[in-house]
């Protein structure tokens, strides 16, 4: 006998249901960001904004109310905790774009470009705390530590990425722990926090940082193989800016382990030593189109989004648990 | 009948035997603060510590510990309070030498000189998460608050001190602004998590918290002052240093307002332009003597250290309470 089982069908490679979902929760999220860059020190909000309201996505916020539902929590307690999380995500970009002296970020000048690297170390300060203050206005000591915990992380990763820069022996593993640290885990804090909230089992808990840990993965992963591949326009920075900052990625790991000696003595010369034009950045995407390093670099993504879709497995079927997996679908299918 | 009250004579200039009070203490936060700066990425520890261990004061660990003991705390939360406050002045230090792109601090090479602007901004970021993460541990939600506070309001101050950076016409005003934010904040904050931890009553808290602030002012300014008339060795960086910098501090203030047409002109040139060599740091020097710019703004102090003293009025005597007005007068004697 055939059983309909509407919500545990294939998933969509779309977060549009997932936005639908969270929609009513994420327009107090907004207000309350917009109500927390506020400070009568001019030039804070100007800057704070104009990182936050550059149409990024919002995933991770997005997180904290998908699982907040998914969860079953009551209370209001996800507006401020998703505000808390898309703040110390801001604040990491503003640093971020300061130490890799980026140019460019979700298809906009830096705010670094415009107001200098101090306003945008500065600022990224304050938003640290901001997150940390609304944060101690929920007064929960677990979700404390579960966001105090990733934003020592994070810039343990991104220091750990920043040893890691130039050097093109970096293996897949070393590779691994860095984006575990500086990217995957706000997507584990962030997917946490619903189970946290609702008083969930251990096991609950767990299985949603599990989802949030591999989906941040995957996008990662992604990301780094549309540096080699995508176009500006759906990157919101330019194609090979990884490339001309000699940042060792998967493709590279990949490209670089498969090449002979040659090829490791190119990559030694644009990476290590700072060569990379245009026309070393064509001798690059044609080696890893030879290794296959941009295909396998989205195939390791596509087995972290399965461990994320998997560790969903232990909630019953809903609309919102079938928007999360549709969220994995789409963070791979950016790769097409 | 005369009345001997041995602990209400007048203060010694010394920190000495506030240094002696809190040492027990202090030595389990400097245990604390070793431990807490350890990470399994390399450079972190090394980074943190070059500046942790550069024999700065702690002036603002010393505050909580001997609030907590001017308070009768008798529990242990102040090790770990003292070890964040430390960790949150190191992290602002770490980014103000980023943003100041400063060379020198307590007489060493900045971190950023010896491991990049990029070390410093993220090593930075590790110490803001790692003192959220004691503070949890602590459990005390009002002393998280008061953390979190500092944090943000502290990165305010920065910010409006580089909008103010290069505007000769700061008022007195708004320059206070700046430092009540940036550097009075966390002596504010320090002092306060004394009575908070021993659940003294309302009227102590803001006693401690007034003391903390006006000490923090008298403190700032006095640095001002030396930057025109200090030695090196006792300043841990170069006379002048905010001057080249184009900063505008209180002798600035004072001796720009005072200053006839010809002289406003020198300074707009100096700061606004960055004419600042070591002629024109002369020229300053000398106008500054001329309007007794940098002997008011030792004045200045003094009415602020005089605050803080008054602020401790309502305690009982006691060996710590001394010991706190000795660190006003301690403070205000390094312009002498």
């Amino acid at each position: 006998m055939a059983v309909v089982l509407p919500f545990e069908s294939a998933p969509e490679a779309s977060i549009e249901s997932l936005v639908r979902l969270v929609q009513p929760d994420m327009e107090r999220v907004n207000a309350t960001i917009l109500s927390r860059t506020g400070s009568d020190v001019t030039k804070i909000p100007e800057v704070a904004n104009h990182l936050i309201s550059s149409g990024g996505k919002r995933l991770r916020p997005m997180l904290v109310l998908a699982t907040a539902q998914m969860c079953g929590y009551q209370g209001d307690a996800q507006t401020k905790i998703a505000a808390a999380v898309e703040f110390l995500h801001t604040a990491t970009l503003l640093h971020d774009d300061v130490v890799d002296e980026s140019e460019l970020r979700r298809g906009k000048a830096t705010a670094r470009m415009l107001w200098g690297n101090e306003m945008s170390v500065l600022v990224g300060d304050f938003l640290l705390g901001q997150s940390m203050r609304m944060m101690v206005e929920v007064g929960s000591l677990r979700c404390m530590e579960i966001l105090s915990t990733a934003a020592a992380v994070i810039a343990e990763g991104e220091v750990m990425q920043l040893a890691a820069a130039k050097n093109t022996e970096t293996t897949e593993d070393a590779y691994l722990a860095v984006i575990r640290s500086k990217t995957a885990e706000l997507f584990a804090a962030a997917a946490e926090f619903g189970p946290v909230l609702a008083g969930r089992p251990k096991a609950e808990e767990a299985a949603c940082r599990s989802y949030g840990t591999n989906l941040g993965i995957a996008f990662q992963l992604v990301d780094d193989a549309l540096d080699y591949g995508g176009r500006a326009a759906e990157l919101g920075k330019n194609v090979g800016d990884d490339f001309r900052e000699g940042k060792i990625t998967l493709p590279v790991v990949l490209a670089f382990r498969r090449g002979n000696d040659a090829e490791r003595a190119f990559w030694r010369k644009a990476l290590e030593q700072g060569e990379a034009d245009d026309a070393a950045l064509e001798t690059a995407v044609g080696l890893m189109h030879k290794h296959r390093a941009i295909e396998d670099t989205c195939e390791r993504a596509k087995h972290y989004g399965a461990i994320a879709t998997d560790a969903l497995g232990l909630f019953p079927a809903s609309p919102v648990k079938r928007a999360l997996a549709d969220a994995v679908a789409f963070a791979i299918s950016r790769a097409h």
